[in-house]
């Protein structure tokens, strides 16, 4: 089903954007695994937009364990994770529930289901990723004990490259003057895999890129995905691309990372590699084209809710939780984590 | 499993690049699908590699269909078809067992398995796409039926771009050339999507682009994929990203089409956009660094089989039938195609 | 994974008897089914154990649904329904933790998860199928709308065979006297569907019966299942066994129904039968001979917590919703739902 | 989809009862399981009928393994194995093909598919199981590395009670001179698993005895399945229904093994002890009251083909093959065997 990612380690989201809560159901997670709020809350605490790109909504995201988890570590039985939507106000949306708004998902959920959810849009909201980030959160305790670990950066915001942290200033400054404008911004990020055994990820349609692209694409907001030299390959030659395979005191591996940490499909042993790219927000503060569904009549529709003006840094957080999951996914599967029981360690 | 892809059109596909046949199974597929060998051969067919760019291994690629048709029309049954593999060597496969190849799944694939199947890459080897292609005939035959078509076409070849019959030319011969000097190239390649209706594609995990990705990119070669402007996003504003949306007489519709067909991972009616960058083919004439598995010390391989100068042109046809059936199941899971039967009409 | 059943119509449960709460995520419910939380309360409404034979734990069974309904209608979003256990006490399971009691799934989890989660049970209460029952009472609006009905009956009670409302007084009775002497007694439950239309079910390893089989076996205290003259069938003839098919005005069906309403796993059109036999309560006021798990000795245990005497009219009540579950899915496996959206009709 | 059973261990039959040829392919064994033809002739030889019970149709179901395995061990990959149908004649079934056989799926595919594969019942006929049977045989290797054995035997035929070896010479002939009469019997049938540790199979939906209940229930003429004491729980007391729980060399186990070797779901340790029911054969040389399809008018249809006089036997073979398939998937769902390599030993 569409709201349900991983075959071992098991994610259903749930949750509209303005109802009373989002949140997520894991399933799959071994038992004796420590977890706790507070590293639910680390997760979600990197999701609070910042004073400069984000959006005035101030989510406390305090979440609560209604399930799977026992004097402090995982029972083996599902994880429901609940955050509540504290901050909602749908009055502004109501408003103009009947003028799907450009670049959204609005017109095509209509489509698709015969109604809109006019709430804030509803599970198509950027929302409903905080309940990928609660579950991610569980996933990355999981990588911790195979020793792997995800991270991002951001490689673009605004048209401006960001090489270092002046650039990501700069970058922010562009941003917040589109902004002002009326108009808004897009960017690429980067996300990083380290620690990763060589041998994880399945041939044929269970590739790792191909996994990893599924959960990366399904990111509102995400156009493109590239592993390693990426759109670079297209014109390289075979003995450029090719990474040459040598000994190591780690083991047998490429001995240069061209192919982004996976070959077939299946991990190397090297950092697996990917970039974003992500579109620029589609509510606008000016006013855009659209028709009424209820006259069939052109209208105007501009973004009276609350929105960000640049999601990439907000993308680049989801990704890594995204990351995780299919990770923890992949590990399970290669048989590196045992299914039903961790090894007795330090909760 | 990973060797099976999709929820309502469910492919899964089987063999060996040099063990006795490859093949797919497909199940799902409505009843009363008039399907014939003819429509297999004029699939399987298009994957003849040309004089210029291909391997000199000439598969027939007749196919059996050996389950799930009666009457020229599909039972709703699984249908098996299954494609002899009558041209395989292996024997200089065998010779070079213990050394993997440099950018090959061969290294991945033995510490995933702690073995090699070392007859021409075994499952790893474009052979196996010629399942894909035996489904994506079958899933193509249920598009129809909906008025939706796929094709493909080459953007980009050995670092020529192609906008133009004679360009392809120029671009073959380039990839001769290089072929000549020991080396391989890549490229770039379009798949395009018409006659779509709109509200195809499932909320979050399940969106069209997630579902095209993760088929995409478990396609042996392709290492970045696009949407839509794709990378181009990055550096544009939300007025210049966004379609406007106007009436017209086929319905409400983004009047452009920078998004590439899709929104929220649901189409909007328009092509579906999407592009691939393959990577330069791996197997090279040229000997190329690795380390032998027995010994662990330091070897030299070259591509002694055969093998392709380029595959760009092969994977074209590969992402048309995996495009074909990830829209097959899309059609089944909005409703409309029947479930188990589809409307009578000339077979 | 196992906690979630179902492929169109796809329920997950969670949540442990003495956690904070219990519930379902339910995710393929089409959009536009009418629901609220009275349809939610009749169901949950009738698990709370009478007089004679329930437990004293008193569960208001309060539900919430925290998703997927907007304006008195399914989204077609996950719909997560939670209850809180308000009325848990552990502090009597804590004291005998480490004594598994005979007859119960405690030693087996330990066996399986390498810890026991010892208040009232965990997951494998009882408790858990609070959640099956919200789920079914969504299933069920949907089964409304095809005008597909479940209902159950007591076959037998405490050896007692019930044919009318008086056998089952007396049944009741039987029952609360062996719970005085310390024992505990099982029964016997039918459940009949009525008004699926014929064709419902699939074929090979998807038959009616098998997707019964799975659910109904999946109670807690369910050791055998019965269709149609179920144990009967081992002696009769063929040409007792046989319904004869005839012509009737709603169609083509067979006159009789010793099957059982299906044939082949796909129904006739006519009530679907089944039987299932219920063992006693494992849990006795009266002690048992257990091991204590952590000094290996042999040890007692009795039933110091909240235990129902007979369990047979709540199973009666979960096996509805559990076939109501499975048809839901059927009816849209079938085409006979649409899977996105509902005919419009008054809420 | 209908047609695939199993999560770790995937099992997908195809082929229809005249069509060219059945089989099944597996997905998820591990690479390194020693498998050869052999292994596949020793099942699939189980199901050749007997001259007093069976049809006279006589297959030499010769096995071929078109993928999966190479030098003598299987790669991890998918198993594609097939049977070719080579004693089929169509020809009597062609000429009824409008007049549905009671007891048999005719009328219900119908109405499921809108067309009716007239060919000796297509894919809902007995042949199917052929698949089935392969798939064991891979299963009972793999359950062969963990030391659990799967076998069966004759409880009642042509209702007479099989307690020794010359009851069942008695049984035989009963049905024989019950078909001569015109009719067919039913009988029932023993399964059990023997070697099984504890702590096997998923809590929930994923309960061992849901799980064999769907497998075994998906068998053609299986109308009743019960575990351990079954319906005699019914009538039994708590204190007579539970295995008091003791120390034992091999572990904490049940003294006593009324439950039938699982406990919440989950396996004790104990042999897993199972029974079913199954009907008589539908087809009977004797007419029988159908309807014409075609003209809806009342007809007459007697059994012309080849048919088994009672399939109680091979019922038993094809229950072994679906119990093994069950127990290799949930083996692998608890990780006692490794998901991607077998430890290395004789082939």
């Amino acid at each position: 089903m569409s709201n349900t990612i991983g075959e071992r380690f098991r994610v259903t989201t749930w949750g509209e954007s303005h109802g009373p809560a989002v949140g997520a159901v894991i399933d799959g997670c071994p038992a004796g695994l420590p977890l706790d709020l507070d590293d639910l809350r680390a997760e979600l605490g990197r999701d609070v937009p910042d004073a400069v790109l984000g959006t005035p909504r101030r989510e406390p995201n305090e979440p609560e364990i209604l399930s799977g988890v026992f004097e402090g570590r995982t029972l083996g039985t599902p994880i429901l994770i609940l955050i509540r939507n504290e901050d909602a106000d749908s009055a502004e949306y109501l408003k103009r529930r009947s003028r799907p708004r450009p670049g959204h998902a609005d017109l095509t959920w209509f489509q698709r289901y015969g109604h809109v959810d006019p709430r804030g849009g509803g599970r198509a909201s950027g929302r409903e990723c905080v309940g990928r980030l609660a579950a991610g959160a569980v996933a990355r305790k999981l990588l911790g004990i195979a020793g792997v670990a995800v991270s991002s950066r951001i490689l673009e915001l605004a048209g401006i490259e960001v090489r270092e942290e002046a650039d990501l200033e700069r970058a922010r400054d562009m941003a917040r003057r589109a902004s002002r404008d009326g108009d808004s911004t897009g960017g690429r990020v980067a996300l990083r895999v380290t620690g990763l055994p060589p041998g994880i990820g399945a041939p044929v349609f269970g590739k790792l890129t191909a996994r990893l692209g599924q959960a990366l694409l399904s990111i509102g907001g995400v156009k493109a995905i590239a592993f390693g030299e990426g759109e670079r390959f297209a014109r390289m030659r075979g003995t450029e691309a090719n990474d040459p395979i040598v000994g190591a005191p780690e083991g047998i591996r490429p001995a240069t990372n061209r192919a982004g940490g996976v070959l077939g499909g299946i991990s190397t042993g090297l950092p697996v590699e990917v970039s974003l790219t992500v579109k620029p927000v589609p509510t606008l503060p000016a006013e855009q084209d659209t028709v009424d569904l209820e006259t069939g009549q052109p209208a105007r529709v501009a973004g009276v809710g609350r929105f960000d003006k640049n999601i990439a840094p907000r993308v680049a957080v989801v990704a890594e939780a995204m990351a995780a999951i299919v990770l923890a996914d992949a590990l399970l599967d290669a048989g590196v984590l045992h299914p039903t029981r961790l090894p007795e360690g330090p909760a």
